[in-house]
């Protein structure tokens, strides 16, 4: 199984959320069992030799990636979530939208300093929700040792702010 | 590994979302990765020889475990998110909330007649979120074989409801 068939599995939505914009929809993808496969094993064969110690996944498509990629790894599963829905003690971090601004926490006992962390989500826009989680992690005195993307926008450079931080791969870039 | 094992590792929080509520928070369990390996082990073991074709998981805590799930059984994953999430044609439930309704989608073409489904959460308290992921389903022409969750809250008896469908299948009882 190649790329090409793992993006020929994404579906294209026009016009969603918004007019104008092309939705990457993994959902065609991930229901295919070759391709989820495939979408692992691609990933986590990039990182097994990294020792990582925990997949941080964002919610809520990163929790499906990175969820799979903490159990193909042998490693612990730490979620990022939206304010408010994790139960005890927090960190919390705002970010920008494209009108106004959102919250992401992570749980203050989540991670310790100096646990190897890869940080992942379904795909990498602009990178402001994952630039978000890089401040969390980064709070803890965690290290974040890469990125993990299923599919990369190239022309919104959100990989610029990343890479200061670490290395950044994504499986399918448009 | 035994489930005391599992159950000793679910953190209790008090107050949470609000007075009078003991929270079972599962992500102390899944940064564990022998916990989180077992969990999942346990679950597959029990639905391996039903020959499901497709894992549905709840969003958005269900992501975790339904998205393992389906990779540790070679099958796909479906997600059913809140509304407005999914981009493209959706079938719509509403379902009662202690104040008020909420409403939850999935792809009209994610499933087909006779798709074999195993429905997940990581938590079954009224079921009513699960009840409305079966309605879903059932609008596809898919068959529920069953339904895995991690924590059953017993008291709540969200199971009644569920059993009139297919097996209901909790790892930690409560």
């Amino acid at each position: 199984m190649s790329l090409q068939d793992i993006e020929n599995s994404i579906r294209n939505v026009p016009n969603f959320p918004k007019a104008g914009i092309q939705f990457k929809d993994i959902t065609t993808a991930i229901k295919q069992p070759q391709i989820l496969k495939e979408i692992i094993e691609k990933i986590a064969d990039h990182y097994r030799s990294k020792k990582i110690d925990y997949v941080v996944g964002i919610e809520a498509r990163g929790f499906i990636f990175g969820a799979i990629l903490a159990y193909a790894l042998g490693c612990g599963f730490v979620p990022v979530r939206k304010k408010g829905k994790l139960p005890a003690d927090v960190l919390t971090q705002e970010y920008s939208l494209e009108y106004g601004t959102d919250k992401v926490e992570i749980h203050k006992d989540a991670l310790n300093k100096g646990d190897k962390i890869l940080i992942t989500d379904d795909l990498l826009a602009t990178g402001g929700t994952t630039e978000a989680a890089v401040e969390l992690v980064k709070k803890t005195g965690a290290d974040i040792i890469g990125f993990a993307f299923v599919i990369e926008l190239d022309d919104l450079n959100g990989r610029k702010a990343l890479e200061k931080t670490a290395e950044v791969f994504s499986l399918i870039h448009y």
